[in-house]
Protein backbone atom coordinates (compact mmCIF):
# COMPACT_ATOMS: atom_id res chain seq x y z
CA UNK A 1 0.00 0.00 0.00
CA UNK A 2 1.02 3.16 -0.70
CA UNK A 3 -0.58 6.33 -0.07
CA UNK A 4 1.46 8.38 -2.57
CA UNK A 5 0.06 10.72 -5.34
CA UNK A 6 -0.04 9.67 -9.03
CA UNK A 7 1.57 12.84 -11.08
CA UNK A 8 0.13 13.09 -14.36
CA UNK A 9 0.61 15.77 -16.61
CA UNK A 10 0.00 17.29 -20.35
CA UNK A 11 0.48 20.15 -22.58
CA UNK A 12 -3.27 21.34 -21.94
CA UNK A 13 -6.27 19.60 -20.65
CA UNK A 14 -6.41 16.80 -22.71
CA UNK A 15 -4.92 14.47 -19.82
CA UNK A 16 -8.01 14.59 -18.39
CA UNK A 17 -9.57 12.14 -20.56
CA UNK A 18 -6.54 9.93 -18.50
CA UNK A 19 -7.47 11.62 -15.34
CA UNK A 20 -11.36 10.88 -15.71
CA UNK A 21 -10.84 7.02 -16.64
CA UNK A 22 -8.14 7.22 -13.37
CA UNK A 23 -11.21 8.29 -11.21
CA UNK A 24 -13.14 4.92 -12.65
CA UNK A 25 -10.81 2.14 -12.29
CA UNK A 26 -8.78 2.95 -9.12
CA UNK A 27 -11.17 6.08 -7.33
CA UNK A 28 -9.17 5.57 -4.43
CA UNK A 29 -5.83 7.06 -5.80
CA UNK A 30 -4.61 11.02 -5.40
CA UNK A 31 -3.95 12.76 -8.18
CA UNK A 32 -1.29 15.27 -8.57
CA UNK A 33 -2.31 16.80 -12.13
CA UNK A 34 -0.43 19.40 -14.67
CA UNK A 35 -1.65 21.10 -17.20
CA UNK A 36 1.10 23.30 -19.51
CA UNK A 37 -1.76 25.40 -20.54
CA UNK A 38 0.49 28.35 -20.72
CA UNK A 39 2.39 26.36 -23.72
CA UNK A 40 0.09 24.12 -25.18
CA UNK A 41 0.27 23.06 -27.92
CA UNK A 42 3.24 20.74 -28.08
CA UNK A 43 1.89 18.75 -31.54
CA UNK A 44 3.45 21.36 -33.46
CA UNK A 45 6.95 22.11 -31.83
CA UNK A 46 10.13 20.84 -32.42
CA UNK A 47 11.94 17.56 -30.45
CA UNK A 48 14.34 19.79 -29.05
CA UNK A 49 11.29 22.28 -27.48
CA UNK A 50 9.32 19.36 -26.12
CA UNK A 51 12.06 17.69 -24.12
CA UNK A 52 12.71 21.18 -22.55
CA UNK A 53 9.06 21.37 -21.54
CA UNK A 54 8.78 17.24 -20.47
CA UNK A 55 11.69 17.62 -18.59
CA UNK A 56 10.32 21.03 -16.55
CA UNK A 57 6.93 18.80 -15.73
CA UNK A 58 8.67 16.17 -14.82
CA UNK A 59 10.77 18.04 -12.30
CA UNK A 60 7.63 20.14 -11.46
CA UNK A 61 5.95 16.79 -10.48
CA UNK A 62 8.82 15.55 -8.49
CA UNK A 63 8.76 18.22 -6.28
CA UNK A 64 5.86 15.71 -4.90
CA UNK A 65 6.65 12.70 -3.27
CA UNK A 66 4.76 11.19 -5.86
CA UNK A 67 4.96 7.15 -6.58
CA UNK A 68 4.62 7.36 -10.16
CA UNK A 69 4.36 9.68 -13.51
CA UNK A 70 1.82 9.40 -16.66
CA UNK A 71 3.05 11.55 -19.28
CA UNK A 72 -0.87 11.89 -20.58
CA UNK A 73 0.40 12.94 -23.77
CA UNK A 74 0.91 11.33 -27.05
CA UNK A 75 3.07 13.99 -28.11
CA UNK A 76 5.23 14.21 -25.24
CA UNK A 77 5.15 10.03 -25.27
CA UNK A 78 6.14 10.18 -28.74
CA UNK A 79 8.79 12.97 -29.29
CA UNK A 80 10.44 12.98 -25.72
CA UNK A 81 9.85 10.24 -23.32
CA UNK A 82 12.46 7.55 -25.33
CA UNK A 83 14.79 10.24 -25.36
CA UNK A 84 14.46 12.13 -21.57
CA UNK A 85 17.28 11.57 -18.93
CA UNK A 86 17.63 7.98 -16.92
CA UNK A 87 17.68 8.75 -13.27
CA UNK A 88 14.07 10.23 -12.56
CA UNK A 89 12.91 9.20 -8.58
CA UNK A 90 9.61 7.58 -10.08
CA UNK A 91 8.25 5.54 -12.85
CA UNK A 92 7.35 7.00 -15.89
CA UNK A 93 4.78 5.91 -18.29
CA UNK A 94 3.60 7.58 -21.31
CA UNK A 95 0.29 7.07 -23.75
CA UNK A 96 1.87 5.30 -26.68
CA UNK A 97 3.30 1.62 -25.28
CA UNK A 98 -0.07 0.83 -23.71
CA UNK A 99 -2.37 2.01 -26.82
CA UNK A 100 -0.22 0.43 -29.12
CA UNK A 101 -0.28 -3.09 -26.66
CA UNK A 102 -4.54 -2.84 -26.50
CA UNK A 103 -4.84 -2.14 -30.20
CA UNK A 104 -2.84 -5.03 -31.15
CA UNK A 105 -5.02 -6.78 -28.71
CA UNK A 106 -8.07 -5.58 -30.64
CA UNK A 107 -7.26 -5.91 -33.69
CA UNK A 108 -8.08 -9.48 -36.33
CA UNK A 109 -6.93 -8.10 -39.52
CA UNK A 110 -4.21 -6.43 -38.34
CA UNK A 111 -4.96 -3.03 -39.79
CA UNK A 112 -4.36 -0.26 -37.13
CA UNK A 113 -5.06 2.91 -37.83
CA UNK A 114 -3.46 5.60 -35.48
CA UNK A 115 -4.30 9.56 -35.30
CA UNK A 116 -1.90 12.44 -33.97
CA UNK A 117 -0.35 15.40 -34.26
CA UNK A 118 2.41 16.20 -36.24
CA UNK A 119 4.83 15.38 -33.67
CA UNK A 120 3.61 12.51 -33.18
CA UNK A 121 2.71 11.23 -36.69
CA UNK A 122 6.41 12.54 -37.61
CA UNK A 123 7.84 10.55 -34.78
CA UNK A 124 6.26 6.84 -35.62
CA UNK A 125 6.80 5.68 -32.39
CA UNK A 126 3.05 4.20 -32.10
CA UNK A 127 3.87 2.25 -35.16
CA UNK A 128 7.58 1.27 -33.67
CA UNK A 129 5.69 0.05 -30.58
CA UNK A 130 2.80 -2.11 -32.82
CA UNK A 131 5.49 -3.21 -35.10
CA UNK A 132 7.36 -4.70 -32.22
CA UNK A 133 4.19 -6.54 -30.63
CA UNK A 134 2.99 -7.52 -34.05
CA UNK A 135 5.60 -7.10 -37.35
CA UNK A 136 3.08 -8.16 -39.70
CA UNK A 137 0.70 -5.85 -38.78
CA UNK A 138 -0.07 -2.88 -41.42
CA UNK A 139 -0.54 0.71 -39.78
CA UNK A 140 -1.69 3.90 -41.26
CA UNK A 141 -0.83 6.96 -39.41
CA UNK A 142 -2.43 10.67 -39.96
CA UNK A 143 -1.86 14.12 -38.67
CA UNK A 144 -4.71 15.90 -37.07
CA UNK A 145 -3.21 19.11 -36.49
CA UNK A 146 -6.89 20.14 -36.40
CA UNK A 147 -8.69 18.28 -33.44
CA UNK A 148 -7.01 20.24 -31.07
CA UNK A 149 -8.34 23.79 -31.23
CA UNK A 150 -11.68 21.99 -32.50
CA UNK A 151 -11.84 20.00 -29.04
CA UNK A 152 -10.75 23.50 -27.12
CA UNK A 153 -13.17 26.09 -29.09
CA UNK A 154 -15.81 23.73 -28.23
CA UNK A 155 -16.69 22.86 -31.76
CA UNK A 156 -17.05 19.19 -31.09
CA UNK A 157 -20.33 18.60 -32.06
CA UNK A 158 -20.19 21.13 -35.33
CA UNK A 159 -20.36 20.41 -39.12
CA UNK A 160 -16.84 21.63 -38.82
CA UNK A 161 -15.99 18.35 -36.76
CA UNK A 162 -17.14 16.51 -38.78
CA UNK A 163 -15.70 17.96 -42.03
CA UNK A 164 -12.19 17.55 -41.06
CA UNK A 165 -12.84 14.41 -39.78
CA UNK A 166 -14.21 13.02 -42.79
CA UNK A 167 -11.38 14.10 -44.57
CA UNK A 168 -8.44 13.53 -41.90
CA UNK A 169 -9.72 9.62 -41.82
CA UNK A 170 -10.60 8.88 -45.55
CA UNK A 171 -7.32 7.57 -45.76
CA UNK A 172 -7.63 5.03 -42.80
CA UNK A 173 -11.09 4.00 -43.61
CA UNK A 174 -10.14 3.22 -47.17
CA UNK A 175 -7.00 1.03 -45.74
CA UNK A 176 -10.05 -1.18 -44.00
CA UNK A 177 -8.20 -0.47 -40.77
CA UNK A 178 -10.38 -2.36 -38.29
CA UNK A 179 -8.64 -0.88 -35.54
CA UNK A 180 -7.58 3.01 -34.74
CA UNK A 181 -6.06 4.44 -31.98
CA UNK A 182 -7.03 8.52 -30.79
CA UNK A 183 -3.22 8.88 -30.54
CA UNK A 184 -3.98 12.34 -28.84
CA UNK A 185 -5.77 12.72 -25.57
CA UNK A 186 -7.73 14.97 -26.65
CA UNK A 187 -9.33 13.33 -28.98
CA UNK A 188 -11.52 10.94 -27.11
CA UNK A 189 -13.65 14.01 -27.13
CA UNK A 190 -14.56 13.78 -30.81
CA UNK A 191 -14.93 9.94 -30.23
CA UNK A 192 -18.65 9.94 -31.33
CA UNK A 193 -18.03 11.96 -35.09
CA UNK A 194 -14.72 9.81 -35.24
CA UNK A 195 -17.21 6.61 -34.80
CA UNK A 196 -19.66 7.57 -36.71
CA UNK A 197 -16.86 7.81 -39.73
CA UNK A 198 -15.36 4.93 -39.24
CA UNK A 199 -18.52 2.42 -38.63
CA UNK A 200 -18.83 -0.14 -35.98
CA UNK A 201 -16.56 -2.36 -36.75
CA UNK A 202 -14.23 -0.27 -35.55
CA UNK A 203 -12.56 -0.31 -32.15
CA UNK A 204 -11.37 2.87 -31.08
CA UNK A 205 -8.42 2.92 -28.35
CA UNK A 206 -8.33 5.86 -26.36
CA UNK A 207 -4.86 6.31 -25.55
CA UNK A 208 -5.56 7.96 -22.20
CA UNK A 209 -7.95 4.91 -21.04
CA UNK A 210 -5.17 2.90 -22.25
CA UNK A 211 -2.10 4.61 -20.20
CA UNK A 212 -4.94 4.44 -17.06
CA UNK A 213 -5.12 0.78 -17.33
CA UNK A 214 -1.76 0.28 -17.61
CA UNK A 215 -0.78 2.27 -15.08
CA UNK A 216 -3.27 0.12 -12.59
CA UNK A 217 -2.17 -3.15 -13.42
CA UNK A 218 1.31 -1.64 -12.90
CA UNK A 219 0.51 -0.53 -9.23
CA UNK A 220 -1.30 -3.50 -8.44
CA UNK A 221 1.70 -5.62 -9.01
CA UNK A 222 3.76 -3.73 -7.29
CA UNK A 223 1.43 -3.00 -4.82
CA UNK A 224 1.84 0.38 -4.79
CA UNK A 225 -2.21 0.85 -5.02
CA UNK A 226 -3.14 3.17 -2.27
CA UNK A 227 -6.06 1.05 -1.61
CA UNK A 228 -9.07 -0.56 -3.23
CA UNK A 229 -12.58 -1.96 -2.82
CA UNK A 230 -15.25 0.10 -0.64
CA UNK A 231 -13.11 0.73 2.65
CA UNK A 232 -10.85 2.76 0.57
CA UNK A 233 -11.57 6.75 0.67
CA UNK A 234 -11.70 8.61 -2.11
CA UNK A 235 -9.15 9.78 -4.11
CA UNK A 236 -8.14 13.82 -3.92
CA UNK A 237 -7.19 15.45 -6.79
CA UNK A 238 -4.92 18.83 -6.97
CA UNK A 239 -4.77 20.47 -10.68
CA UNK A 240 -1.88 22.93 -11.56
CA UNK A 241 -1.62 24.73 -14.64
CA UNK A 242 0.60 27.26 -16.38
CA UNK A 243 -1.57 30.20 -17.88
CA UNK A 244 -5.02 31.54 -16.19
CA UNK A 245 -6.69 29.23 -13.75
CA UNK A 246 -10.47 30.24 -14.50
CA UNK A 247 -10.32 28.72 -18.63
CA UNK A 248 -8.64 25.33 -17.40
CA UNK A 249 -11.36 25.26 -14.42
CA UNK A 250 -14.61 26.00 -16.77
CA UNK A 251 -13.12 23.72 -19.83
CA UNK A 252 -11.49 20.86 -17.32
CA UNK A 253 -14.90 19.80 -16.67
CA UNK A 254 -15.71 18.81 -20.45
CA UNK A 255 -13.11 16.55 -20.41
CA UNK A 256 -13.70 15.23 -16.81
CA UNK A 257 -17.56 14.98 -17.55
CA UNK A 258 -18.07 16.10 -14.18
CA UNK A 259 -17.30 20.08 -12.78
CA UNK A 260 -14.21 21.02 -11.21
CA UNK A 261 -14.44 21.67 -7.58
CA UNK A 262 -11.04 21.26 -6.42
CA UNK A 263 -8.57 24.03 -6.21
CA UNK A 264 -6.37 25.14 -9.60
CA UNK A 265 -3.37 26.69 -9.06
CA UNK A 266 -1.54 28.89 -11.31
CA UNK A 267 2.73 27.94 -11.27
CA UNK A 268 5.98 28.99 -13.08
CA UNK A 269 6.63 26.13 -14.66
CA UNK A 270 9.88 28.29 -16.38
CA UNK A 271 11.26 28.09 -13.05
CA UNK A 272 11.77 24.19 -12.88
CA UNK B 1 18.27 59.14 -43.87
CA UNK B 2 18.92 55.79 -41.87
CA UNK B 3 20.66 52.70 -43.37
CA UNK B 4 19.42 50.87 -40.22
CA UNK B 5 16.94 47.90 -40.01
CA UNK B 6 13.00 47.87 -39.01
CA UNK B 7 12.33 45.44 -36.58
CA UNK B 8 9.21 43.58 -36.81
CA UNK B 9 7.58 40.76 -34.35
CA UNK B 10 5.05 38.60 -34.36
CA UNK B 11 3.33 35.34 -32.16
CA UNK B 12 4.13 33.64 -35.22
CA UNK B 13 3.75 33.73 -39.10
CA UNK B 14 1.23 36.69 -39.15
CA UNK B 15 3.76 39.38 -38.56
CA UNK B 16 4.32 38.78 -42.28
CA UNK B 17 1.28 40.25 -43.77
CA UNK B 18 2.54 43.74 -42.04
CA UNK B 19 6.36 42.73 -43.95
CA UNK B 20 4.59 42.17 -46.77
CA UNK B 21 3.19 45.96 -46.82
CA UNK B 22 6.41 47.36 -46.33
CA UNK B 23 7.75 45.54 -49.83
CA UNK B 24 5.36 47.06 -51.00
CA UNK B 25 5.51 51.11 -49.75
CA UNK B 26 9.03 50.84 -48.55
CA UNK B 27 10.95 48.53 -50.43
CA UNK B 28 13.98 49.61 -49.94
CA UNK B 29 13.77 49.12 -46.21
CA UNK B 30 15.48 46.44 -44.63
CA UNK B 31 13.49 44.21 -41.98
CA UNK B 32 14.54 42.26 -39.23
CA UNK B 33 11.46 40.06 -38.64
CA UNK B 34 11.14 37.21 -35.31
CA UNK B 35 8.01 35.21 -35.19
CA UNK B 36 7.96 33.12 -32.11
CA UNK B 37 6.82 30.51 -33.51
CA UNK B 38 7.82 27.99 -30.29
CA UNK B 39 5.22 29.87 -28.47
CA UNK B 40 2.61 31.10 -30.48
CA UNK B 41 -0.32 31.21 -29.86
CA UNK B 42 -0.62 34.17 -27.76
CA UNK B 43 -4.03 34.80 -28.34
CA UNK B 44 -4.87 32.54 -25.67
CA UNK B 45 -2.72 33.18 -22.95
CA UNK B 46 -3.06 35.82 -20.11
CA UNK B 47 -1.45 39.32 -19.81
CA UNK B 48 1.05 38.32 -17.59
CA UNK B 49 2.60 35.57 -19.78
CA UNK B 50 2.33 38.07 -23.19
CA UNK B 51 3.93 40.66 -21.44
CA UNK B 52 7.00 38.34 -20.95
CA UNK B 53 6.78 37.19 -24.11
CA UNK B 54 6.54 40.40 -25.76
CA UNK B 55 9.47 41.89 -23.64
CA UNK B 56 12.04 39.15 -24.64
CA UNK B 57 11.01 39.74 -28.38
CA UNK B 58 11.87 43.52 -28.04
CA UNK B 59 15.15 42.84 -26.17
CA UNK B 60 15.61 39.96 -29.31
CA UNK B 61 15.51 42.81 -31.82
CA UNK B 62 17.27 45.23 -29.77
CA UNK B 63 20.04 43.39 -29.76
CA UNK B 64 20.66 44.81 -33.30
CA UNK B 65 20.94 47.91 -34.13
CA UNK B 66 17.79 48.94 -35.40
CA UNK B 67 15.39 52.20 -35.93
CA UNK B 68 12.57 50.98 -35.11
CA UNK B 69 10.09 48.21 -33.88
CA UNK B 70 6.76 47.28 -34.93
CA UNK B 71 4.91 44.81 -32.76
CA UNK B 72 2.91 42.83 -35.73
CA UNK B 73 0.42 41.40 -33.83
CA UNK B 74 -3.00 42.15 -32.36
CA UNK B 75 -2.82 40.42 -29.31
CA UNK B 76 0.44 41.78 -28.71
CA UNK B 77 -0.59 45.15 -29.37
CA UNK B 78 -3.59 44.75 -27.10
CA UNK B 79 -1.73 42.94 -24.17
CA UNK B 80 1.21 44.43 -23.61
CA UNK B 81 2.35 47.11 -25.70
CA UNK B 82 0.21 50.17 -23.22
CA UNK B 83 1.87 48.08 -20.42
CA UNK B 84 5.69 47.66 -21.33
CA UNK B 85 8.63 49.58 -19.84
CA UNK B 86 9.37 52.97 -20.81
CA UNK B 87 12.93 53.62 -22.13
CA UNK B 88 13.36 51.24 -24.95
CA UNK B 89 15.89 52.17 -27.41
CA UNK B 90 13.77 52.09 -30.79
CA UNK B 91 10.50 53.68 -31.74
CA UNK B 92 7.72 51.19 -30.94
CA UNK B 93 4.78 50.59 -32.51
CA UNK B 94 1.45 48.54 -32.38
CA UNK B 95 -1.06 47.31 -34.99
CA UNK B 96 -4.04 48.97 -32.95
CA UNK B 97 -3.64 52.21 -33.10
CA UNK B 98 -2.89 52.55 -37.13
CA UNK B 99 -5.92 49.86 -37.72
CA UNK B 100 -8.19 52.10 -35.20
CA UNK B 101 -7.08 55.53 -36.77
CA UNK B 102 -7.62 53.41 -40.23
CA UNK B 103 -11.11 52.38 -39.16
CA UNK B 104 -12.51 55.90 -38.41
CA UNK B 105 -11.01 57.69 -41.28
CA UNK B 106 -13.09 54.88 -43.41
CA UNK B 107 -16.28 54.66 -41.39
CA UNK B 108 -19.55 56.64 -42.53
CA UNK B 109 -22.22 55.22 -40.83
CA UNK B 110 -19.66 55.47 -37.38
CA UNK B 111 -20.58 51.37 -36.54
CA UNK B 112 -17.13 49.11 -36.72
CA UNK B 113 -16.82 46.33 -36.29
CA UNK B 114 -13.21 44.53 -34.54
CA UNK B 115 -12.21 41.11 -34.89
CA UNK B 116 -9.89 39.59 -33.14
CA UNK B 117 -8.40 36.76 -30.53
CA UNK B 118 -9.81 36.15 -26.96
CA UNK B 119 -7.08 38.47 -25.39
CA UNK B 120 -7.35 40.83 -27.96
CA UNK B 121 -10.94 41.63 -27.38
CA UNK B 122 -10.61 40.79 -23.39
CA UNK B 123 -8.68 44.28 -23.20
CA UNK B 124 -10.28 46.22 -25.87
CA UNK B 125 -7.60 48.16 -26.64
CA UNK B 126 -8.93 48.80 -30.52
CA UNK B 127 -12.24 49.90 -28.81
CA UNK B 128 -10.28 52.55 -26.45
CA UNK B 129 -8.30 53.67 -29.21
CA UNK B 130 -11.60 54.39 -31.70
CA UNK B 131 -13.55 55.84 -28.77
CA UNK B 132 -10.95 58.58 -28.43
CA UNK B 133 -10.86 59.47 -32.30
CA UNK B 134 -14.66 58.94 -31.99
CA UNK B 135 -16.69 59.12 -29.11
CA UNK B 136 -19.91 58.61 -30.53
CA UNK B 137 -18.77 55.18 -32.49
CA UNK B 138 -21.03 52.12 -32.10
CA UNK B 139 -17.74 49.20 -31.68
CA UNK B 140 -18.97 45.87 -31.70
CA UNK B 141 -15.94 42.95 -30.74
CA UNK B 142 -15.80 39.34 -31.72
CA UNK B 143 -12.96 36.78 -30.46
CA UNK B 144 -12.40 34.48 -33.58
CA UNK B 145 -10.32 31.71 -31.96
CA UNK B 146 -10.10 29.39 -34.58
CA UNK B 147 -9.27 31.49 -37.06
CA UNK B 148 -5.72 31.26 -36.19
CA UNK B 149 -5.36 27.88 -36.73
CA UNK B 150 -7.59 27.31 -39.92
CA UNK B 151 -5.02 30.06 -41.42
CA UNK B 152 -2.06 28.31 -39.77
CA UNK B 153 -3.67 24.75 -41.19
CA UNK B 154 -4.22 26.31 -44.83
CA UNK B 155 -8.10 25.69 -43.97
CA UNK B 156 -8.42 29.39 -45.41
CA UNK B 157 -10.33 28.36 -48.86
CA UNK B 158 -12.16 24.99 -47.02
CA UNK B 159 -15.80 25.23 -46.33
CA UNK B 160 -14.61 25.01 -42.89
CA UNK B 161 -13.58 28.77 -42.96
CA UNK B 162 -17.20 29.93 -44.19
CA UNK B 163 -19.25 27.69 -41.42
CA UNK B 164 -16.57 29.32 -39.02
CA UNK B 165 -16.63 32.65 -40.29
CA UNK B 166 -20.15 33.21 -40.98
CA UNK B 167 -20.68 31.88 -37.14
CA UNK B 168 -18.12 34.82 -36.35
CA UNK B 169 -19.51 37.43 -38.50
CA UNK B 170 -23.15 36.90 -37.53
CA UNK B 171 -23.05 39.63 -34.79
CA UNK B 172 -20.98 42.07 -36.84
CA UNK B 173 -23.09 41.75 -39.73
CA UNK B 174 -26.32 42.29 -37.88
CA UNK B 175 -24.94 45.59 -36.46
CA UNK B 176 -24.65 46.87 -39.50
CA UNK B 177 -21.25 47.94 -39.48
CA UNK B 178 -19.83 49.65 -42.76
CA UNK B 179 -16.18 49.01 -41.61
CA UNK B 180 -14.43 45.69 -40.09
CA UNK B 181 -11.20 45.68 -38.26
CA UNK B 182 -9.29 42.72 -39.10
CA UNK B 183 -7.74 42.86 -35.82
CA UNK B 184 -5.28 39.90 -35.64
CA UNK B 185 -2.62 40.11 -38.67
CA UNK B 186 -3.41 36.10 -39.65
CA UNK B 187 -6.87 37.39 -40.59
CA UNK B 188 -5.89 38.87 -43.84
CA UNK B 189 -5.64 35.30 -44.84
CA UNK B 190 -8.87 35.14 -44.99
CA UNK B 191 -10.10 38.53 -46.66
CA UNK B 192 -12.20 36.70 -49.09
CA UNK B 193 -14.41 34.50 -47.39
CA UNK B 194 -14.87 37.47 -44.93
CA UNK B 195 -15.47 39.76 -47.62
CA UNK B 196 -17.81 37.75 -49.27
CA UNK B 197 -20.07 37.37 -46.01
CA UNK B 198 -19.95 40.47 -45.07
CA UNK B 199 -20.77 42.25 -48.41
CA UNK B 200 -18.94 44.94 -50.95
CA UNK B 201 -20.18 47.64 -48.76
CA UNK B 202 -18.09 46.94 -45.53
CA UNK B 203 -14.22 48.59 -45.99
CA UNK B 204 -12.01 45.60 -44.14
CA UNK B 205 -9.37 47.06 -42.51
CA UNK B 206 -5.97 45.16 -42.59
CA UNK B 207 -4.02 45.54 -39.01
CA UNK B 208 -0.38 44.88 -40.52
CA UNK B 209 -0.97 46.88 -43.17
CA UNK B 210 -2.29 49.51 -41.42
CA UNK B 211 0.99 49.49 -39.28
CA UNK B 212 3.17 49.38 -42.01
CA UNK B 213 1.62 52.49 -43.38
CA UNK B 214 1.93 54.14 -40.00
CA UNK B 215 5.56 53.27 -39.90
CA UNK B 216 6.04 54.63 -43.48
CA UNK B 217 4.59 57.80 -42.18
CA UNK B 218 6.51 58.10 -38.93
CA UNK B 219 10.11 56.93 -40.75
CA UNK B 220 9.12 59.96 -43.33
CA UNK B 221 8.38 62.48 -41.16
CA UNK B 222 11.26 61.80 -39.25
CA UNK B 223 13.74 61.21 -41.53
CA UNK B 224 14.48 58.02 -40.85
CA UNK B 225 13.94 55.86 -44.22
CA UNK B 226 16.90 54.22 -45.85
CA UNK B 227 15.85 56.33 -49.13
CA UNK B 228 13.18 56.58 -51.70
CA UNK B 229 12.64 56.21 -55.34
CA UNK B 230 14.02 54.18 -57.50
CA UNK B 231 18.19 54.75 -57.33
CA UNK B 232 16.64 52.88 -54.00
CA UNK B 233 18.84 49.21 -53.60
CA UNK B 234 16.50 46.67 -52.38
CA UNK B 235 15.65 45.87 -48.78
CA UNK B 236 17.05 43.05 -47.39
CA UNK B 237 15.09 40.70 -44.85
CA UNK B 238 16.37 38.61 -41.95
CA UNK B 239 13.81 35.94 -40.83
CA UNK B 240 14.17 34.53 -36.85
CA UNK B 241 11.80 32.05 -35.33
CA UNK B 242 12.00 30.54 -31.92
CA UNK B 243 11.25 26.25 -33.53
CA UNK B 244 11.48 24.76 -36.60
CA UNK B 245 13.10 26.76 -39.41
CA UNK B 246 11.30 24.56 -42.04
CA UNK B 247 7.90 25.33 -40.99
CA UNK B 248 8.45 29.14 -41.15
CA UNK B 249 10.02 28.69 -44.71
CA UNK B 250 7.47 26.35 -46.31
CA UNK B 251 4.02 28.53 -44.62
CA UNK B 252 5.83 32.31 -44.55
CA UNK B 253 5.11 32.12 -48.18
CA UNK B 254 1.75 32.09 -48.08
CA UNK B 255 1.65 35.15 -45.83
CA UNK B 256 4.29 37.00 -48.06
CA UNK B 257 3.12 36.21 -51.49
CA UNK B 258 6.26 35.36 -52.67
CA UNK B 259 8.75 32.72 -51.07
CA UNK B 260 11.22 33.16 -48.61
CA UNK B 261 14.20 32.56 -50.05
CA UNK B 262 16.54 34.55 -47.37
CA UNK B 263 18.07 32.63 -44.74
CA UNK B 264 15.64 31.94 -41.72
CA UNK B 265 17.63 31.32 -38.28
CA UNK B 266 16.15 29.62 -34.91
CA UNK B 267 17.33 31.17 -32.04
CA UNK B 268 16.16 30.38 -28.22
CA UNK B 269 14.04 33.04 -27.36
CA UNK B 270 13.87 32.45 -23.55
CA UNK B 271 17.49 33.29 -22.89
CA UNK B 272 16.75 37.17 -23.86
Amino acid sequence: MDKRPIGIFDSGLGGLTCVREIMKIMPGEDVIYFGDTGRVPYGTRSREMIIKYVEQDIRFLESFDIKAIIIACGTASSAALPWIAEGKTAKIMGVVEPAAKMAVKATRNKKIGVLGTSATVKYGKYVENIKSLCPDAEIIQKACPMFVPIVENGYTESPVAEIIAKEYLSEVKAAGVDTLILGCTHYPLLRKVIGDIMGEGVTLIDSGAAAANCAHEFLKAEGLLKGEGEACEKGRYRYFVSDEVEDFSQLGGVFLERPIDESVQKIDIEKY
